[in-house]
């Protein structure tokens, strides 16, 4: 009566009951199956695997459990659903040494990573038809996640400072001749992603007052913070006076590890309350928590400092390879921190097209129009992420990544003092 | 400019700027603060907190980390989005040993705990206005999340071996004759929440029998099955032949650590595929699912066993208490297994207007209502988990039931061999 081992296998189970009709409307495509990483892997948040602090992890995983592991029979550690109080403190804590602010313990809620923190923003924010304001180039996950849930999204545009005030104002000032109020703005103050700039203080102070003249809140996502090389962080926007309208959202992910999934979004407890009315996950896992507040309090600045030695040698790599390969064919600013660039290849390009002929060549890279507002605007850009792939192998992908873009469109003309044929 | 320390409290931010009127329409209410832990905890999935296997956790988080800790800077450490590999093979393998059936890994999708495993079930198959079939009394966070999907529940009845074929086949057949179709087939067949009944092997086959006569596919919600003590596990009714269409869902929460947050679904790609497409967390955080993987595969029998043991001498107290203190007042079954009783007061007992007064002493428990489709057919039963309360606890606790009940609602008149005044 017991099923064999052998009669598991998924192409029999969906041949024998059609779940097909039952779905409920409007779901998004069904997920591809997973195939592995590219070799040449340039997209995800993905980190350098030898930035990982592994014994530093085994031995506040030792200690913390030995001290705290009778409490993991508890939902959320017997710490309530904001989250573990120990992470909650080690947080404020950080905010008011690096980001200029001090939240209590109780304005902060810790979620598996700064998207769902975002996400659950959005879901108690946007009604369907809602206008919303984001930067112009923009991180696609809160992107598509502000669209599904019916928003319009006006893109405001970015400068070599970040978000610029003075074309924020004129949509405001627009929407509000049309009478409309933007229920937020979304910003990436400090290595904006995909751009890499980084918004100074006397921005950051403009974006607030015209945020403040139009009575929108602005949702400030600092998840790349951490990573910037050879300059001290601008306070955060929540830091600076007149601030009580910013929601301040941070992650691990970038400084750490994705894999853990550990954020944390630091707002008034009359937003954090319908928050948690929504939030359905039971809390975010313990124990990442545990390990992660007790490492980072005694590690954060050697940890830290590691780590972007390592990502400043591959940011190094990248760039002398775009140089070397794409010559004047490749344009961008060279990041001053964080796990991407954001490139802009010749008119003739369009990145969209580049995709499936990188793809056969083993490279993923994002295509500028999915971290686009107004997709057709970045049809020559595309982002590359660096943290993950080795110095040899971002070489590597670069050079067969010009190839691809020579083969398809003609350009870069000359790689490696070379002139292609 | 930088805000001080003491400015940062939640009351001063949420007096400066009001984010009442931004919010989504049909929000629930807002979560209340938490205000830690009641004396004598009855509620709640929590366990007992000397069950936890520290030590061993401590070894497979050391292994583990040092083997495999430079993957965590990868997405889903390099294993996709339906989790990590390592974890779904140990499930994948304790299928086979302990429910009678072998998925294949990429069956298998790993979750933040069974309750988000149901909510992306529900979420990918019900549409407003769709019914579904639950049993009579049944888990509130499953019935909750049914109905704010817009579903109407329709509650199939329970006896002494779980849900009833009998009735479900004339629910079924009345639904036809209506029109109507059921989305699915809500069920807890091992250790039942909160009747804690076990479904032989013969009501599995007869309910999968109904069930496929009608079409319509069935969750069995396996989350206790591991804690059945003193007999072995009937076959999971995936393992029965002509299963195609159950899905199958199980969680370490109850067996392991709610804080762990790590549940699963075993169902066909056809419908992991979808789930995946609207699951927007990122993937369930690496550490517990590479800890608990590596510990479950050498020490599942032992830990099993052991908090088995644990569990039974506080259901013993629990059952002892209540006979002491309620008498015939009482009714229950004895709980085969699992972390709750199910309790029968006296007909002229409404267990919600026991809530406040045993609040106030200090008592939290489940009022039946919360945990019945027809909430007022639940009106005299109360469910009691005893999981995490010590013995000395548990006994006190229910002292001081009976108390409050008596005063409350003359019932039990005698307590102890004492007569209550």
């Amino acid at each position: 009566m017991l099923r064999s081992s052998t009669s598991g296998t998924g192409e029999q189970m969906s041949d024998a009951f059609d779940f097909q009709g039952l779905f409920a409307k409007g779901l998004p495509a069904a997920a591809a199956r997973w195939g592995g990483f590219p070799k040449y892997n340039f997209v995800g948040g993905h980190n350098d695997p030898d930035g990982i602090p592994v014994e530093g992890l085994i031995a506040s995983a030792t200690r913390v459990l030995r001290r705290r592991g009778q409490s993991l029979a508890t939902y959320n550690l017997d710490g309530g659903p904001l989250g573990d109080r120990e992470m909650r403190q080690f947080l404020a804590d950080k905010m008011k040494k690096y980001r200029g602010f001090a939240p209590s313990p109780d304005e902060i809620l810790v979620t598996p990573g700064s998207n769902p923190a975002l996400l659950l923003i959005f879901d108690v924010l946007i009604d369907r038809g809602d206008t919303v304001i984001a930067e112009e180039f923009t991180y696609s996950g809160a992107l598509g996640r502000m669209r599904a849930r019916g928003a319009k999204v006006a893109g405001a545009r970015l400068d070599g400072n970040g978000l610029s005030a003075d074309h924020l104002e004129e949509l405001l000032e627009a929407q509000k001749k049309a009478g409309v109020k933007a229920k937020f703005i979304y910003t990436i103050p400090t290595i904006q992603n995909p751009t890499s700039t980084v918004m100074p203080v006397e921005r950051r102070r403009a974006i607030l007052d015209v945020s403040r003249k139009y009575g929108v809140p602005v949702i400030e996502d600092e998840c790349y913070a951490d990573l910037l090389w050879d300059q001290t962080w601008p306070p955060s926007m929540r830091a600076m006076e007149g601030s009580e309208h910013v929601i301040h959202v941070g992650s691990f992910s970038k400084y750490l590890s994705p894999a853990l999934r550990l954020g944390y979004v630091a707002a008034p407890w009359q937003l954090l309350s319908q928050m948690l009315a929504i939030k359905y996950d039971s809390g975010t896992s313990a124990l990442p928590q545990m390990v992660v507040a007790d490492f980072m309090r005694e590690h954060y600045d050697d940890h830290v400092a590691a780590l972007k030695g390592r990502l400043k040698k591959k940011r190094d790599a990248l760039v002398d390879a775009l140089h070397e390969q794409f010559g004047a064919a490749a344009e961008f600013d060279v990041p001053p921190g964080g796990i991407y660039l954001w490139l802009r290849l010749p008119e003739n390009v369009d990145t969209r097209k580049l995709v499936a002929p990188a793809q056969a060549e083993g490279i993923a890279f994002n295509p500028g129009p999915e971290w686009a507002v107004d997709g057709p605007s970045a049809v020559r850009h595309l982002r590359l992420c660096y943290a993950y792939p080795s110095e040899d192998t971002i070489r590597e992908g670069v050079a067969k990544l010009a190839e691809v873009c020579h083969r398809e469109f003609g350009v870069p003309v000359r790689s490696a003092n070379v002139t292609r044929k």
